[in-house]
C-alpha cells in the first residue's frame, strides 16, 4: 500500500492522511483533520481540526481549509482561493457554531476566489479565478464575477450538436410534428411554432396535442427574475413540460443524468418539450422574460425530484431498467 | 303625412326627400341625391348626387356630403365636418370612381372632424371633435386625434358594475372557482390566479379545467401590437377563450349582442373567460405587453363570425331562442 | 348713430344688432340672438338664438356660434373655426341643456379651430390655427395642437426685458441681496443661489431672511406634473412666495394686472420671488420636474384670489391707491 | 370662346374670371379678384380681392381665400381647407400688411387642412386632410398632421424599380465598382461598403477614387437634427457628393428634374453617390442619425442652386443640349 | 502574568509582543514591530518592521502587515486579506514614504480583500469578503464588491424597532405633531408630510414651526450624488436639520453616539427630523435623488463636528452630564 | 561579484539565482526555475520549475510563479497576486501542456490581483490591486476591477501639457491651419473643426487639404465597440491618419515611442491628425460612439507596424537617423 509523503519542513499533525497523498513544505495540518488518498497539499496550505477532505483533491499554496469544511472526492482548489466559516467576524468572539461550507465531488474552486461561510458548491461547478461566491453554486454550473453570479454551465465531455428530428410523433397520432428537433436529452426537443406577422403585430400559435406534444392540465407565467438568479432546478417523476419565453429570453438547461444541453428561448414561437425525468434549469432571463410554461399534470408535490444528487441515482437506475 | 320643410333660400333640386325632413337657408342638395324622413339639413350644408341618407340623420352647417358618400339612419354629424372622396385628389383630375364612405347606423361625427376617403364608421361609434379619421372605426368604438385613434367605447345605456361571482362552476365539478367575478355579459367572468412573488421573480399559475373553465386545445401568444392597433373583433360559434395579458397591459372589450363590459388586463395573475358567442375586441396595447389566449378548441375558420352585424343577428336569435 | 350694415343676401331675424356692425351675405342670424356695436359677421355665418355677441368683435366665414355660446367683447373668431354645444351627440337626441361656452374679452379663436363645448376661453388667450381645444384655456394663454396644450402666453405690448437689480434689499437688513434680478412685475425679482458642486454631486444653499427675502412659514414640492398641464393660477392677498426648480425645469408666468414676464427655472440654484398680489402660473413641467415653494405665511384660504378678473380689479385698485 | 359659368344664386363681383370657368351657388367673389381658366369655384367660396388664382383650378365648398393669396395653375383646395393672413389676428387690429400665401403649381390642399400665414406650398406637394401647414412644404412633398410633419414625396408616375448596376465605372478606372446599384436618377447610384464585424465592433471601410467615384475635398457631418425637418433642398452645378449615415438612419431623396427616386440610409455600410445637378433632400432623421458627407469640391457659394424652379430649368436646358 | 505564545516553527524577531499574544507556525515578525496583547497571529503571517498591532486583533493566515499599518484594538483581519503601501508600486522604486493604513478598533476585514494604500477603516467597519478598498470607509459602515461600496451599515446589538410617536410637540405648541414617529435615536422623529394627489400631479406640504419643529433659517438642495457616494458625516453642536428626499430616495443613517437607525426617504412626503447632537450620513442615493435640507440656523462652520471620535466623546460627555 | 542572500529558512532548490537576489523565509523555489539579479523573493513565495525571472524584480509574500510564467526585467508582483496556468482547472487532470504568461518588462501586477492563464501583460502596464486579469493588457495600460478593463494609460515621466499650436502648416501650402493644437507627440495634433449649429441640427465641416492635412484616399467608421474594448494597437510606416468622432466619445492614445499624449474626442468638431509613426490606441468607447477615420493612402499591409516592441525599435532607430 501507498504511504502518504510527507515534507520534513511540513506539520503534519493528524494520523488520517490517505495512501499516495503528498503533504508539502511549510503546510500545517492540524490533528483532527481527515485527508483522503492520493491528495495534493501544497506548500504553505493550513487545514484546522473540524474538516474532512476526500480522495483525488488538488489544494493549491495559500490555502486555508477551516474548521467546518468539507472537500468531497475529486476537488480542485486553486491558488490563493480563500474560505471562511464566520459571516459576520469580530475578533475574539468566537460564534456559537461554524457555518458549514461543503464542496461537492468533481468541482474546480478558482484561484483567489472567495467562497462565503455556509455556500455549498455543487457537484462538477466550477468557481472562476477571483469570483467571490456569496451563495450556492448549482451542480455544474460556472460562476464568475463579484459577486460570483452563473454564466453558463459546464459541458459533458463528447457530447454533440443536436440531432435532426427523429420520426418520433406525438403519443397516438402516427405522424411527426412539424417543425420539431430532438435535442439528444432525455427526449427533450425543440419546437418552431407557427408565427403570424404583420403590421398590427405577430401572433405565434401552439395547436395542443397536435403540434404540441401533450395537453395541459396546468400553465404557469414566470417574471420579474432578476438576471442573476437561477429558477428550475428540479426534475419531474412524471409530468412533462413545455416552454415558450413569451417575451424577452432566457436560457434552458436540461440534464437527464448522462448528457446535457442548453437552449436559448428568445421568441414567442420557440418552445421546449422537456418529458418527465429530466433536471430542467432556466437561467440568464432578461430584463423583460416572461416564461410561459404549460405542465402535462395538475401539480402534485410527490412528482418533483428536488435534490441533484438523488436525481442522479434515480435517472440511473431508470437507464440500468430500461 | 309629414311633408318635408323647404326652406326659400335654400336650392333642393331632389325629390327624394322623407317626409318630416328640413332642409335649412342655403343649403344645396343636388337632383340624384336620396334623403329619408325625419332629417335635419341645416345652413350651407351641400349633398351631391351618389348620396344617400337614411331617416332621422342630423347634418349640421358647413358639411358636404360628396359623391360616393351613404349615411345611413340615426346619424348626427356636427358642424365643419368634411368628408372626401379622393385620396389622392389633383385638380381636374378625376378618378375612375369614387371611394365609398360609409357611416352605419347611430353613430356620431364630431364637429370640425375629417373623414379620409373609404373608411367605414362603425354603428353606434363616436368621431370625437377635430379628429382626422384614416382608417375604419370599430362599431361602437369613440376615436380622437390627428390620426384618430380608438380611446374607448361608448357605453350602453344603463349597464351596470360588474357582479360578484355566482355559484357558477366549470362543467361537471360542481364546486365554484375561487376568484372568479361575474362579468355580466353573456356569461364572461374574471379570474385572479394565484400569484407567487419572491426576490427570484413572480410566478402566476392555473390549474385548466380546475381553476380555469377549459382545457385548451390551442394557445397563442400575441405581442407587438401598436398602441393604436385593435385587435380581436370577431367571435366565435362555439369556440371559449382564456385571456391573460403576460406582460404589461391592454384593454378587452367584451359585447354579448346586448350588453358590453371592459376590462384591463394589466398583470399575469388576471385572466378574463370569454364564452362563444361574445364579441371580443383587445385594444390599447402597451407597449410591452403580451397576450396569452388559450382557446377550448382547434382552429377552424367556419367557427369565427368576423361581421359585426351578422353578429349581433346571431346573437339576437340565440337570445330569442334561449 | 351708426346703423348696421345688413347684406341683402343675408338673413337676419334678430333685432338686435349693434351700431356699426356689418352682416354679409349668405350669412344667417336667428331671432334670439343679440349682436352688439362695430361687430363683422362675415359670409356665411350661423348664429342660432341663445348667443351674445359683444362689440367689436369679428366673426370670419364658416362660423356657426350655437345656442349657449358667448362671446366677449373684441374676440376674433378665424374662419371656419368650429364650436360645439354638446359633448356627446347623437342625432336627435336633444340634451337636457346646453354647455356653455365663453370666449372672454380679447381672446383670437384661430382658423378652423375647434371647441369643445363648456370650455371657457380666457381673456386675451390666443388659441392657434386648426388646434381642438378640450379644456379650459387661461387667461392670456397661447394653445396649440390636437388636443391643444399651453405653449406660452402672449406679451403684454411694450414689456422690456428683465432689469439689472434695484438698490432694494429684505426688509430691515439696508443691504442688497447678492445675485438678485428685478423682474420689473410686481416687484418680483431672480435670484441666482450660491452652488457647490465636486464629485459627490451638487448643493446649492440659501440662507433665510438673509439671502431670501422672508423666513417661510410653510413649504411644498410639487412633482408628478403631466407637462400639457397647468398649475398656480391664483394670486395672494398678502403671502409671499419664492419657488426654486429642484430637479427638472418649467416656466413660471408672472403677472400684476399690468405686466406679464416669464422666466424658466432650470437649476437648482435659481429662484423666484413673488410678493403678494402676483398672479403665478408654472406650466411646461419637465418629467422629472420637482418644484420647491416656499411661503411666507400659515395656510389660509381668504388668502388667495383665485379667479383671474377679481385679481385684475383689485390690482386695479392698489394701483390707484398707492 | 368657352364663357365663365356663374350660377345665378352666386354674388361674383370681379370681371376678371377666365374661359370655362363655373362660379357655383352661394359662392361670393369679391371685385378686385383674378380668376383663371377652367377653374371650378364650388358652393360657398368665398373669395376677397387681393387674390390671384391661375387656370385649371378646383375650389372645393368651404374655402375662403383672403387677401394676400396666390394660387397657380393646376391646384386643388379640398373642402373646407382653411386659409389665413395674420399671424396674431385681434378683431378690428389691422396689420400692416398681410402676409403672403402661395400655392405653387400643381399642389393639392387636403380636406379641411389649415395653412398658416405667409408659409409657401411647393409645387406638387400634397398636403394631407386635416393637416396643420405651419411652415413652408417642400416640391412635391407629402404632409400630414398637426403640425404637419413631411411623411414622404409624391411619387413621379411611370417611375420603376432600381435597375441593376450598369457596366459603368468611376472616371478613368475602366473597371466596375463592386457593390454599385444604379438608381435611373441623373447617374446616381447605391454602393453597398465592405463590412467587417466582429466582438470588438463593426468597421465599415470605403477606398476613395477606388471604390468610391471621387477623392473628396471637403466633409461634413450633420446630426442632432429633429425628426420632422428636412435638409438639403439644393442642388450643386458641378459637386459630386457621396453620403453615408454613419448612425441611424434617415431617407434621402433624389431629383434630377425628370425622375425622383428615394433610398433610406440605414447602415454605416450603404451610400449613395449623387452626382452633379441633383435635387437632394434628407429627412426622417432618426434622432441619433448621423450623416457623413463627402463633396468633391471645395465650397463654393456659386456652386449651389438653391431653388427649385430654376433647377427645374436648368436640368429641362441640360437635358435638351444632352 | 500571561506570557505569549511564540511557535517553535516562527520566526519572532520583535521583543514588542504583549501578554497572552500567539504567535504560530511560519509566521515572521520583522524586529521593528509592536504587538498588543490577546492576540492571534496565525499560520504564514508575515509583519514588517513599522507597524502598530493594538490589543485583541485577530491576524487570520495569508495576511501581510507592510510598514505604514497601524491596527487598533479589536480588530479581525480574514485570511488572505491584502494590505498594500504604495499606490503605483514599480520594482526596486521604493516610493519617499509609504501611505499610512490605519484599522479603526473594532474594524472587522472580510477575507481576501484588498485594502489600498493610505485609507482608513473606520471604527466597527466591516469590509466583507473580496471586497476591493480604495477609498476611506466611515466608523460602522459595511462595504463590499470591487471596488468597494458602502451598502449600509452595522447594527448596535440589542437596537429595536421604531417606537410610536411620544407625546411629545413643538416647543411651545403643547400639541404633539401629527404624522410624528420617535425614531428612539437622540430624539430624531420621522414625519408624515400631507400629500394630495390628482391628475395634475402631486403636492406635498409642510407647515413650518406647526408640522415641523421649527423655521428654518437655512435650505439646502442636494443632487447629482453617484449612487456610491456617502453624504453628512459629520453632526451639528446646535442646529436641527430636517430632511425630505423630494425626488428618488436616498438612505439616511443617524447616530446619536450610542444608538444607530437608518430610515429610507423615498417619497416627498416623509421627512426626518435630526435634532443637534445627531451624527447623520446620507448614502444609496437613486440617480434622481433630490435631497432637501431645512437648518434651523444660518451658516455657522464652529456648528459643525467633523471627526467621528469626537463626536463620539462630546456625546458620551452630555450623556453623562444630562 | 554580488552573492544571492538565501535565507537560511527558506528551501531554495535552484542553482541559477542571480547576484544580489534575496529569497526570504519559508519561500521555496524549485530546481528547474531561473531567477535573475538584484531580485527580491519575500516570505512564503513559491516558484515553480518551468519559470524564468529576469533582472531586478520584487515578487512579494503570498505569490506562486507556476511553471509556464514568464516574468520579464524590472517587474513589481504585488503581495497574494495570483498566478494561474490551466483555464479548466479539474483535480489530478493536468494539461497537456500549461498555458504561458508573461510579464513584460517594467510592469507591475497589483497586490491580490489575479492572471488568468496565458495572458500577456504588456511592458510598463499596471494591474491594480484585487484585479482579475481575463485578456492581454496592452503596454502602458493600466486595468482594474473584476474583470479587469482598461481605464488609462500610465503617463510619461515628465511629459507636459499639449503645446499651443506652431507655425507649423500642411505640406506645400506654407500657412498654418486654423483651430490647431500640437500635441508634442511625433508631429500630432488636434483640430477644431468649423460648426454650424441651428434648429435644423448641427454640422461640422472640414476642408481636406486646406483645413485637414492631407486628402484621404480611404475612410472607415468605427461603431459598436463595446466599452470595455481597446481598438487600434498599431503604427503606420507612412499612412497618416485624421480621427474623428462623430457621435458620442472615445479616448484617443498618442504614443511615438518616446511620449505619450491621450486627447478625449468628445464631439464631431473635433478631430485629431496621426502622422506616420505613431502608436495608436483607442478605448473607453461611448456605446454611441462613431468613430471616422479618413487614412491618406490606401490599404496596405505592408504599412502596419503591429507590435509594440517593434514599434520602439523603429521609433528609436529613426529619433537617431533623424
Amino acid at each position: 500500500m501507498k504511504q502518504p509523503h510527507i515534507h520534513p519542513q511540513s506539520l503534519c499533525e493528524t494520523a488520517h492522511v490517505g495512501a499516495g497523498t503528498r503533504v508539502w513544505a511549510f503546510a500545517h495540518v492540524l490533528p483532527g483533520a481527515r485527508i483522503g488518498a492520493d491528495c495534493n497539499i501544497c506548500d504553505g496550505v493550513f487545514v484546522e481540526n473540524d474538516v474532512v477532505v476526500g480522495d483525488r483533491v488538488t489544494v493549491k499554496c495559500g490555502v486555508q481549509l477551516w474548521d467546518g469544511v468539507t472537500i468531497e472526492d475529486d476537488v480542485f482548489i486553486g491558488p490563493n482561493a480563500t474560505f471562511t466559516n464566520d459571516p459576520f467576524p469580530r475578533s475574539r468572539v468566537r460564534p456559537a457554531g461554524f457555518a458549514r461550507t461543503v464542496v461537492r465531488a468533481g468541482a474546480s474552486i478558482g484561484a483567489n476566489s472567495t467562497i462565503l461561510p455556509g455556500v455549498e458548491i455543487g457537484g462538477g461547478a466550477m468557481v472562476g479565478a477571483g469570483a467571490v461566491v456569496t451563495r450556492p453554486v448549482p451542480p455544474n454550473a460556472i460562476v464568475v464575477g463579484n459577486p460570483a453570479r452563473v454564466t453558463g454551465y459546464a459541458a459533458v465531455p463528447g457530447s454533440g450538436p443536436p440531432r435532426p428530428a427523429s420520426a418520433a410523433s406525438p403519443a397516438g397520432s402516427g405522424a411527426p410534428l412539424p417543425g420539431r428537433t430532438e435535442l439528444g436529452v432525455g427526449g427533450a426537443s425543440l419546437h418552431e411554432l407557427r408565427l403570424f406577422r404583420d403590421p398590427r403585430g405577430e401572433l405565434s400559435v401552439g395547436e395542443l396535442g397536435r403540434e404540441l406534444p401533450f395537453t395541459p392540465r396546468r400553465f404557469f407565467l414566470v417574471s420579474g427574475v432578476p438576471g442573476h438568479e437561477v429558477r428550475g432546478e428540479h426534475a419531474h417523476r412524471s409530468c412533462e413540460q413545455f416552454l415558450v419565453c413569451a417575451r424577452g429570453s432566457c436560457r434552458v438547461l436540461l440534464d437527464d443524468g448522462h448528457d446535457r444541453r442548453e437552449v436559448t428561448l428568445d421568441r414567442p414561437s420557440l418552445g421546449v418539450h422537456m418529458p418527465a425525468m429530466i433536471w430542467g434549469t432556466q437561467y440568464r432571463y432578461s430584463p423583460d422574460a416572461v416564461l410561459l410554461v404549460f405542465a402535462s399534470g395538475h401539480y402534485d408535490p410527490d412528482d418533483y425530484v428536488s435534490a441533484y444528487e438523488e436525481f442522479r441515482k434515480l435517472a440511473a437506475g431508470r437507464a440500468v431498467g430500461a
